[in-house]
């Protein structure tokens, strides 16, 4: 097992792509190497010992085994991580938990950006405004999308919000819909528009319709910049796979708590949820072929130079026989949520665009989510039909206003792959979490890392004869699983 | 106030285009003539009288006038209409109430329907199955386009309905994927297709994959009929507007109870809730220029032809002047929901595609819904740039399964056109709703009017020197308001 992860290692900094020249470009692959997330300080045989498929061992943060010392993550955030039972050689998942100051810095060396040490606290009165961070990325098709997005994301987000650092220290006043010089933010100058001069005017019965000026909160301005930090992040990941012929992508889930809310950000099928008073709420929304379904007709249907002549934008639950043309069979298109019979052409013959249920749904018969980072090379096996169009690297981004509720010590908000969500319910983790907490001291540091341990040791199941199990007839996830539980009490 | 309704009229049954020759066609522009709903059963005088902008009297069902005696719509459903403020000469409000009969006929008689006299409970047991159905459009631009489908969309989802009743009356097993007939609905012959036999071959590491059948269930092929009598509504709309010069549009609201379940669809700004055990349950969305703002962009990105070089497809928070080119502005394009700033640039001065707050949001400066029937001679105001590729004629529909619910003698559902929820909120309707219904004995057939009579004379208001007010300091609606009550005890 070791030696095999041995290879994939060496094969991965040496560039996944055949085009690619082993020590051609060594810093560059270096720089996003295969490892675990660095706060788990995990040594190189510990990495090894990790990818270890028969045994699947848990991994925890907070437990600096070289040093032999407890190093908790900030705010006692709990994690816990499994590779998955053998379906790729490395665990795909990948995670970061970052505190980021948004210096306003000089532009020349604005892709840095500062991390703080510590859990924060003592910073938080300074010049720059800080966030919080914590993202999970399931990568597939390899690991390097998500081992890129997992060191880089967050320098992203902290960019964007240094853009807008001074509208947003100006909390009291809504931002200025122009800004008066090229970097400053000043106020908007007040000064109202005439209706555009052209050829067409609009109509002018109620003239002052033209006249309005829209008001946007400061939460949009941060919305705006998560999302642009998403669309900035894939497309480094894309320079990144042109020049080196990378491969694959992950799906992202970014949560950032800043100015007193928390900003979840989703690109993917992993999922966020509260657990507030003993009640789920979920906090986010996955994207999926299925739950995409009538994006992606309806791009097919506005361009179907992009289906390649070989896929068409209807959906029908099955395949059809070159004889049943002419017979009606159930189809929908882009505008349906319904089924309806239509007749049977030559062109329905065609492979639809979305195809499958459930876990196995597929846009071109190739790919299961639909939102997320990479896949830039991404084509239709044996074609050179690209699946990029269809997939969106923006996130749907849900924000938490915190201020607005009494937390209590058992209220989380947590983070998993869908390896976890795939096995177990809202309610199921609800009840795993909170009788773990319940079982601890409130005041116990380690008890959030207890929660996700058990959150993934119980998705993971335990080897039995054929595989893993929950319990006598029911699977445990085969795939990578990684969580985070986030304490919302005493931190926000 | 009388002789402009009189002029009006006559206009509207000569067509309302300037093309047209009045008298070129009357008996097909008698049959979509402006009236009241024929459940009213008003008299010539009594439709002048209804549009008094003056007095703006409410209108009942249940009240036959001209026989002196009640005649109640079935299931004793309440509604009440009014006019508006003095926006347009006529109330561009219709409705229908009907129960129709899927009988499964001879196709070439297919665009006559069956509706039921009385309440239909003799025909029960018909060969036919039945319908119940309440609808609501509220017209823009004039009323031809409401008054054609207060008079026809019913008659299409009779017909969408009657292509499937075979299926339907099978209710047992799930509906066949392929028809073995050509008009008959036998069962599917299980028979599974090979992958598609061209230059390309889907992967088949996983061959089952693609010998799936997805099962569907009736109630999607009900949802299905409905979203294509709404296409065929509109497509039969284009006809007459194209043939007889014929303008204006409506929303649409149907609700349609079938089979043991409510389905709810929806084109428009109309909105429907239901209220039990006292509490608001929404059975609808809106769709504005608000609420698809990202439909619009999108399709204004994909295909900027149709912005016809006077719009972009960019939403910025207020007109931009030329002078600021250069300058920073918060904008966002079709994939935000977030705003961030963009230099702006020569051609960002152009008109932005949707534009505008709340009730005063745009299409193209132009058309405050994005859903529903009609407006396929709609352009910009003095130029040749069409508006209805933006919009969808396609409804959202819901489905209520009333046998998984208990109902109460309160228990209604409540549809309104957005001249009343404009003024009023959903815990308003329903508080007076519960309290008119309260106060009458729960046998009395005559309270559903009565709610529906209360809700209209709230929303209107009362005429005071300025206008329509609820109270001292609140405006009542300048719109039409028309509203069913729906009970749903002893009937579902």
């Amino acid at each position: 097992m070791i030696s095999r992860v041995k290879a994939a290692v060496a094969q991965l900094v040496g560039g996944t792509a055949s085009s690619f020249s082993p020590g051609s470009c060594p810093e560059s692959s270096l720089k996003f190497k295969y490892s675990r997330p660095a706060f788990l300080l995990l040594g190189p045989e510990e990495i090894e010992r990790a990818a270890d498929h028969s045994s699947r061992p848990v991994l925890l943060s907070g437990q600096d085994r070289r040093k032999r010392r407890k190093r908790l993550l900030p705010w006692d955030t709990g994690y816990a991580e499994v590779i998955n039972a053998g379906k790729s050689i490395l665990n795909e998942d990948q995670a970061a938990r970052e505190i980021v100051c948004v210096e306003k810095g000089d532009r020349k060396n604005s892709t840095e950006a500062k991390t703080v040490k510590g859990d924060g606290r003592a910073d938080k009165e300074r010049d720059g405004l800080q966030f919080h961070y914590w993202a999970l990325f399931d990568g597939h098709a390899g690991t390097d999308a998500a081992v890129m997005a997992a060191k880089l994301l967050h320098l992203h987000i902290c960019e964007q919000l240094r853009g807008i650092i001074d509208v947003l220290r100006d909390g009291d006043v809504p931002p200025p819909i122009c800004l008066t010089s090229n970097d400053g933010a000043a106020r908007g100058n007040g000064a109202r528009s005439p209706p555009h001069q052209g050829d067409w005017e609009p109509p002018t019965d109620s003239e002052s319709r033209f006249l309005l000026e829209k008001e946007i909160s400061h939460e949009y301005l941060v919305i705006g910049a998560i999302e642009n930090a998403f669309r900035q992040m894939d497309q480094q990941i894309e320079r990144e796979q042109s020049s080196r012929g990378m491969l694959g992508g992950c799906c992202a889930l970014a949560v950032v708590y800043f100015l007193g809310k928390i900003y979840v950000a989703n690109a993917g099928d992993s999922r966020a949820i509260l657990i507030r008073n003993g009640e789920t709420i979920p906090l986010s929304n996955e994207f999926t072929p299925e739950s995409e379904r009538q994006r992606l007709q309806y791009l097919g249907y506005l361009q179907p130079h992009l289906l390649g002549n070989e896929f068409t934008h209807l959906e029908f639950p099955r395949r059809i026989q070159h004889r049943e043309i002419g017979r009606k069979m159930l189809f929908r298109d882009y505008s349906m949520t319904g089924w309806a019979y239509k007749t049977i052409e030559e062109d329905d013959l065609k492979f639809p665009l979305v195809y499958g249920e459930g876990k196995k749904a597929r846009v071109m018969a190739t790919i299961g989510v639909t939102r997320g980072l990479g896949d830039h090379n991404l084509k239709v096996h044996c074609s050179n039909i690209h699946i990029k169009p269809f997939l969106s690297c923006v996130p749907e981004v849900k924000v938490y206003d915190v201020t607005k509720h009494e937390h209590g010590v058992n209220d989380v908000i947590v983070l998993g792959t869908d390896g976890l969500w795939d096995v177990v319910s809202d309610r199921e983790v609800a009840d795993t979490v909170i009788s773990v907490l319940s079982d601890c001291e409130p005041d116990d540091p380690n008890r959030f890392t207890l929660a996700a341990q058990d959150l993934v040791v119980r998705s993971r199941g335990t080897l039995r004869e054929h595989g893993w199990w929950m319990s006598e007839d029911r699977l445990g996830s085969g795939d990578d699983i990684s969580v985070f539980v986030i304490p919302l009490y005493g931190h926000t």
